[in-house]
């Protein structure tokens, strides 16, 4: 297998460990006096981590100011808190929380620097080409999930029928620091693990079989599913209180913004955007109830082209790994993949596209607003269309 | 397997692949005006690479300074470099080389913004913290060994009696690029060749059993060792002039700057820092010649600790993916690994240490200024000292 070209954006330093949450007043010290806090509406507060911080922050005479998100960001309040901060000289902002809470921190670090109102900026909305000039930031994620902590996109969204679901990206805008502290996600709820755990695995296994998918993408990628497939059920079960599970989990949501930022995606966060920018309905359950069909769409694709394809090799191997059973032959690696993902989805309660007002009549519109992005397989309208009727 | 607590340091910014060095001249570009670029007394001259470059260089205007490195960079070079160009507000610093010149320009794009001596900053020499701030590197290696390009530390040498190989260190010296083009080491000779291979595999299998290593730097030293094995023979016999071999070794190498860096290395490594300092020997050689008698000490001592230790477990795995043998047992999978060490060590003819005037008498002085690093084993010194009489 001869290695092809590649890219890989510089990573963000990384401190991982439960516990690591306490060294965060001395790392942003080195960072500078006036820190913007983002939160998010989120449980820290209740477990007093929030009050321990500050006062960290009051002892070290860090001056500091805070604002906090409310569901998914949008343009406005990117803009506002912007507008509300510009003048206070930043040095470092800090987001702890989950992925909107991340993006949100990422766009307002970099938004800092600008004069203008952050759409001017968004992919497929405007035009404007961001210098990738910031206010150093530090992600905290206290889900594991969207792996924001180590990409270099914020997705914003507006709702409706003009909505969107839109990145502001920019090499630059992966965070200077990722500290990932597997206890802060002890308290998430069995149905968000489950969303973001899902969130995870799919956007690993996209860019596992991603058409620019690199061999360094391809070791953290497995390395990443490695470890979810051991948690993934556990941390939404049994285990929910084991810092062992959510550590795995941790690592995997890590990986996954690793290797989405240089191997880019597939078909299913083709249609989560344009699912994501018409619908409430959590990303990472979108994500989580299409990648069965989705994987099978893409198999039987990819089967016409003859079944060494390097992205059958893969499935297959994903496949072997996540049942345990060793040996099987391309074919039956990919079925062992389908099952497990079918298991899964099932295991998990993923609800349905229609729990969240997705009827058949909205089919073909999402279609036709989405992306094939770096998907191995290209199928028809048609197909795609199935894989949204299957999980209606 | 519980995730340990783990650090990683930012990776480069990674360009890779065959004829990414035309690129070049863009990228600086980027980055500003003037430029210091440093060389060796390499071949890259002979086959008009870097006529051409400078021609690049004049073309987009950019200004242009140069020096050239003979040997491993000594602490006088990088204070004399400094003083040279100091007064000329370099904007970039790209080095173009072997481990030796990228370790000379790391060190000189730290320096630039210092005022003195490099040699207060050299670990177990001096005393002194940098503090990091440097003038932006670009590294372009054109041998596979060391990983310099990946790496964030420079390891600077003076020889003789008072002699010493030193690092001078920060995380912010991991270079802001690695461009990292495999074409540029089609010319390099076989016995360089095996001697840059060897210190890349001894890289990553020292930091892939090392004591610090996470399931981050497992990933990735795996991964090289996976596209090493396959090309290491042959990339110094047949197929030199073949661009997929050069690749892997490419790979490989830059795998093993961020797994050394990230992981910190072994008893070998720990006894090439005196050997490079006491003798003129280069470093693959030292590194590759030991590996093998090492490698088999550590497993005796690991065995005493239960062959289920962690630490052997990895080698056997290594063993069966260097063997191509599956399903071994652990016992079974580390001699695999031996025995193929001793065979490249063999085919690759790496020279013994009294070659290069190393004598029985000089054994015990090089045991006494060793350092154990993070090897998964403590041997005792009397069999530390085996491990270098075995190849004397």
């Amino acid at each position: 297998m001869v290695i092809a070209d590649f890219q890989v954006a510089r990573t963000p330093k990384i401190y991982f460990g439960a516990g690591k949450f306490r060294e965060l007043p001395n790392i942003v010290t080195l960072m500078g006096q006036n820190v913007l806090l983002v939160t998010g509406t989120n449980s820290l507060q209740t477990f007093g981590k929030l009050a321990t911080l500050i006062q960290a922050f009051r002892e070290m005479q860090l001056e500091y100011v805070s604002c906090s998100v409310s569901g998914e960001p949008t343009p406005e309040f990117i803009d506002d808190t912007v507008a509300t901060y510009k003048t206070r000289q930043i040095d470092v902002v800090v987001a702890i929380g989950g992925g909107s809470v991340i993006d949100a921190g990422k766009a307002i670090s970099a938004m800092l620097t600008a004069d203008d109102s952050v759409v001017n900026y968004l992919e497929g909305v405007s035009v404007k080409n961001h210098d990738g000039l910031k206010v150093p930031f530090i992600a905290v994620p206290t889900t594991a999930g969207t792996g924001s902590e180590a990409t270099k996109n914020a997705v914003l969204s507006r709702i409706g029928s003009d909505g969107f679901k839109s990145s502001l990206r920019h090499e630059n805008f992966v965070p200077n620091i990722a500290l990932v502290d597997p206890e802060l996600a002890l308290t998430c709820p069995p149905a968000i693990t489950a969303a973001c755990g899902m969130d995870a695995l799919v956007q690993l296994l996209e860019a596992y079989v991603s058409t620019q998918a690199s061999p360094f993408t391809d070791a953290l990628a497995w390395s990443g599913i490695e470890h979810l497939q051991q948690s993934l059920i556990p941390v939404c079960t049994t285990r929910s209180q084991q810092i062992e599970a959510r550590t795995d989990m941790a690592y995997a949501a890590l990986m996954s913004g690793i290797v989405l930022s240089n191997a880019g995606l597939g078909i299913v966060h083709g249609l989560a955007g344009p699912i994501g920018g018409l619908f409430h309905i959590p990303h990472g359950v979108v994500c989580g109830t299409l990648i069965g069909a989705a994987t099978k769409v893409n198999i039987d694709y990819l089967k016409k082209e003859g079944i060494d394809h390097i992205a059958l090799k893969k499935y297959a191997a994903i496949g072997r790994l996540i049942s345990g059973e060793e040996g099987t032959d391309i074919e039956a690696g990919c079925q062992l993949l389908l099952t497990k993902l079918e298991s899964w989805i099932d295991k998990l309660q993923l609800p349905r596209l229609s729990v969240f007002g997705i009827r058949r009549s909205d089919v073909s519109e999402i279609v036709k607003r989405s992306a094939i992005k770096n998907n191995p397989a290209r199928p028809a309208i048609t197909d795609i269309n199935q894989i949204l009727l299957e999980r209606l």
